[in-house]
């Protein structure tokens, strides 16, 4: 599409940066806090990325996300022939657009070292450029002096770990301990690990889920990126920052969610509603489960005597059959919804 | 997909009759009323139609649709030398699966005729088989005497009304003076007839839409039927009479929603929810706009110094940028509510 | 949508029983043979199914199919206090819609008995009606005697063989010596059934693939049902029923395609086409190979040195980048194409 | 998706630049040429665009295109701020992208000035900083002496020509007198511009189709961008250039083909093929036209006592009943044809 000179052309007030939509993401609230869907890891020609920061607004305005950072990497700028480094630029480039668009444009930037400790995004930072030092704890030491989040990105990436199991190296233990980690990722574009599920759990650390997108989310992700659900007091950049550092997150990818148990049960009892029976034979009891979110549910494992599994796809309904023998408690596991390492959430249906 | 004996394998209670989830229509109600998603015209080869009865039903279960009623023609039989005449048997047949999906089944009949006067749905009939009269006045009165909703089928219908254009002749009249019709098609397939707005405003009768489907729903109707929304006290099928012969409906068909403007109104207020200013600039203030339904709006004829048309996508939000210097009304015409000839809806945006 | 009466107003000519286009399927013939594309099992209301036979009909024209038998059940009727039993009447009532759209309608019938033998579809037959018999024996018998190709259904269906493996009872190993099993299905419907390919290549028998659908086609198979593919000397009934007792075919469903290897191996490389080498570097060579077939192909198992895994989308190019220094045959498996149970082709790509 | 460091994991060979396959698009060629699939106009971040040159290779690559050129803006250079301006950068960085996925890239530019001239693409240029020059007189020159193939870009553009009817200026004229104008674009975008036609015809220039893409190619358009289909001796740069110069072209975009007679009317006898008659009754034989090309036809205006239409699908086959009365010549109109301002093809079916 041709864009050249409609700036002469437009009505007051229409902006040529973003879409005139966007696209509502069908999520409950927790009860006390909003849920903000993010997404903090993204790049662009600033360091190895394909597209230019206003890019990132757009795509994240178009998807219904409320929060993004861009993070090009400090240390990669294959780019520099072409285009002068300024660790900054990104974030001053799609200030405007963000502004317009309502998106909450955290400052980020991408530490980016061999492993250990592998690669470290910083946000809510207020310069990049200074966080250019040649020892990866000096960089780390210069972004939490700004107040940044520090969060351990894909940290069981085949590059770096070819086993793809991620582990805590000495020096991770030292930033641990220092208090300078302050969330891993569990989904990282189209990996993820679940073993750093303990880890968050024992150092009460934010579990995150990144596009860490180098081209263009709608080929890379057709259905949705990965993405933070942060349970924020406000939608502001400061109630923000405040959940991530009290690790109040769940982050969902490609129909599945994951994270610490205390936010994954009610997030999930407040997808659904349970109807009232509408029919019954001699036999059954029928009564519906529905689903007033994006993110199907796959119910298995169900006790003796009842359905043993119940599927509840996206905005949808399902019908249950139970026979009027069931006297039990109608527990199932929720397949898609895991909180440790081989760990799903258990539910309960009240019917 | 094979089934036979299938019956030997299953869990109690499940059934072979319907899919086991169906899809939420994201339609809000009206307050004091339930909107129960509707078509009300439908074959199967119990005359014309190409399907057995249960497909009706669990094609409208998957749907989320919450009433239906099989309207096989009386004195049109192409497949009588298979399948003897019983012009109750579809009801009888398609009973079960309805109970068991929670599908309010209407009994109902196509009155078959040439025009005038046409065809006429009789609804909430005891008896299709007492319809079966010379006259069509006699089989009209067999139905109004079982307590029937009777309504005027694609009134415009080419093969009809070679100009597509419907006309009142003497007969309607008869009946209408009777008060022997109830309502009027306005979507009938892919064919509509905006001048019986008019007289649904003039006679009181409910505006309609129906899939007249003879063969597959989902390969007629990709996106979805035309439909109607009856605004009931209940999801019952007493309400869904009351409301019907009250005529409180709305009719929805390909991103066009249709009908009188006392319910049009409302049930756009109860679709959209307008933003706080979320961002200013010297010149221009930012909000915007969110539609909570699967019904996309298109706002037209906006007043002088403001956007001149708005779009606000099904399950969206449009970003608003008002010039600070506009002091009026912000009101628009709607360009898919149709509410007469001619006419659609006015709206103000209340920002 | 709306039918009835529409006969009065059509042009000569045209029909009512089928699309007006159909969808070309693209996949090449052999050398002296047509690929006929074909499903030969499916029901109608005149057994389980829930359609009316020309429906069939229709499906098959607008997928660009061949060849269809419907086979409804002889011995399950479950809607014949609805519709009197004629196990012809399908054949009879599709006849007009299969000669006005080009489709060879093949007779059939399926035998529908317990494990074992199980169901087994006649084709070719003359009379459905003389194949009501007291005992599986006879019944076949009788098909035989009609001049049937007699094929073995979904021999590892879960409803009669709970472990899903298909057995050769002593009843299947007495029909075989009789020489009255000509055909057994590897894929029904979801199923398949990889042992079957060793007694295809004992037994001398065709390899098939069909939908046994009940209900609606597109419904069921989104991309495309299971199907034959024949290679016949003509596209005309007699060919393509000499073709199916000579074995000649192949089985294609789900981006996979099955069957035996003399007729996989031409088969693919009828579908591929190798390009020049039209770029080089100090390293390495760059060539494609093209796919002009709607299946994909995923070569793996490649050679040391060269890539260790190619994939060919359909009706698309894969691009080779070869090292100079490779010297040997660049062989493959390709890993969608079974030729036995464990077996898959073993290809060489002749750069 | 994350990319950075993979390069040393990727075994030899691989390219990150580009996707591993491409898809055919399906048009054939003419006798004694080969169609070149083409779009030679584009930007990047070296002008207002908003993606890395290789970006627009991979696109081209993935959809199948045969030849580019990349034409960023000489006069308009939104970024530089943070791109230093080198009118050559994208042509440099896309190359080796280009030559690793066949692609042919063409060194490009787009003069950009007020109407008249308005905007004109410079093709085939050795160096794209020779063309800034103060008069678009002198800029033009700079190019013709380079060798460049001069095209007009959307003449109709409304942003230059408010009422978006394309005119001659003196200007035009001045260079079409010249020989220094070789092409005008009758496709732009989602615009299109029927009277230049005349124009091509007159002045014996290339009618041409260019996307003007700006940002992703996959989201302005789902389907396929706007193409020029160069009917070239060989598939290399010096027969495009060739080609191009001698005006064989025809455009393609959104189910719309146009250009002149002489290649749009051997180009669609290329696409179709006239089946024998397949079934006859009565009064009608029964045939097929089959179309091989992704680009659907729609037959309107036939003779009396013929289908008055007839309308075939990409990749697929309309069936065509004739009455045994017809005896005249089987003439249409191809309605998505266009052949100049009103005009449209003229084809006979010969069956």
């Amino acid at each position: 599409m041709k864009r050249y000179l409609v700036t002469f052309l437009i009505l007051a007030g229409a902006s040529l940066l973003l879409p005139a939509q966007r696209k509502t993401i069908n999520l409950p609230d927790l009860p006390g806090f909003v849920t903000l869907k993010c997404d903090f890891h993204m790049h662009t020609v600033f360091s190895d990325g394909n597209v230019w920061p206003t890019v990132r607004v757009a795509e994240a305005y178009r998807d219904g996300l409320d929060a993004i950072a861009i993070t090009d990497h400090i240390e990669y700028q294959p780019k520099k022939d072409y285009i002068p480094t300024d660790h900054n630029a990104a974030w001053k480039i799609a200030g405007n657009a963000a502004r317009e668009g309502n998106i909450i444009l955290v400052h980020g930037a991408e530490i980016t070292r061999d492993m250990p400790p592998g690669h470290l995004n910083a946000l809510f930072i207020t310069d990049a450029n200074a966080l250019v030092k040649d020892s990866v704890y000096d960089a780390i030491e210069a972004a939490v002096k700004q107040g940044a989040f520090i969060h351990w990105n894909h940290p069981g990436w085949k590059s770096q770990e070819p086993d793809g199991i991620p582990k805590l190296y000495g020096i991770h233990k030292r930033l641990l301990s220092n208090g300078w980690i302050h969330g891993i990722e569990f989904f990282n574009d189209s990996e993820y690990y679940p073993n750093i599920l303990e880890w968050c759990r024992e150092y009460k650390l934010a579990v995150l889920a990144n596009s860490d997108e180098h081209g263009i989310i709608s080929e890379s992700y057709p259905a949705h990126r990965p993405m933070n659900l942060v349970f924020a007091r406000e939608r502001t950049p400061e109630s923000l920052k405040e959940a991530l550092f009290a690790g109040r997150t769940l982050v969902w990818f490609d129909n599945t969610l994951a994270g610490k148990v205390e936010y994954a049960r009610p997030f999930f009892y407040q997808c659904i509603s349970i109807g009232k029976r509408f029919y019954e034979t001699g036999k059954n009891y029928y009564f519906e489960i529905t689903n007033k979110s994006d993110i199907p549910f796959y119910l298995v494992n169900g006790p003796k005597g009842a359905p043993s599994s119940i599927t509840i796809p996206a905005n949808a309904s399902a019908r249950v059959v139970l026979s009027k023998s069931f006297s039990g408690t109608l527990a199932y596991d929720v397949k898609n919804i895991l909180t440790g390492t081989g760990e799903v959430l258990n539910v309960e249906i009240r019917y």
